[in-house]
């Protein structure tokens, strides 16, 4: 269905999609970033989605460019207006490395 | 060493760029240094890009070809007139390594 030959249209992928508490996360697939926002923004019930973010890290994915080079299941966090990326609490701080 | 086959044309990598606070992190595709300048110069509002350097140790960007060894996802930052790289709060001292 996605146009295998044709070489340009990108293939759906899975990410997994967290909140910014953590609390809740989901698996969503997508092909484009403005594709993900939107299945995000109805999955998650927001309403206007401030950043798309790296889990890991919290590097802020604005661009259809880099989205296309994360690897499947790649964990992301939406954040709505006025939340913030927190590190995460298991995550070893570079320190412990 | 470099041209392959195709040559010239350099490939595009992702990079996370990020402010001189770190309050901001951004994944950004480029092929060329002058192509990220460009970019972060859009992407992060900053006319005037006094910088770049890497994360991790500072260490100032200003060479294609250095440009051209980074490997992806490499974190660097963006510093304006006046602003200047501080070591990470959570990395390890080297007394530490």
């Amino acid at each position: 269905t996605q146009q295998l030959l044709s070489g340009r249209a990108p293939r759906s992928k899975p990410f997994r999609v967290t909140n910014a508490d953590r609390s809740v996360k989901k698996g969503i697939m997508a092909d484009t970033l403005d594709d993900l926002m939107d299945k995000v923004s109805d999955s998650f019930g927001v309403q206007c989605v401030s950043a798309l973010v790296l889990d890991e890290d919290g590097t802020g994915v604005d661009m259809e460019e880099f989205f296309q080079t994360l690897t499947e299941n790649t964990v992301l966090m939406v954040l709505e207006k006025g939340e913030k990326w927190t590190q995460h609490p298991n995550s070893p701080s570079r320190g412990q490395l």
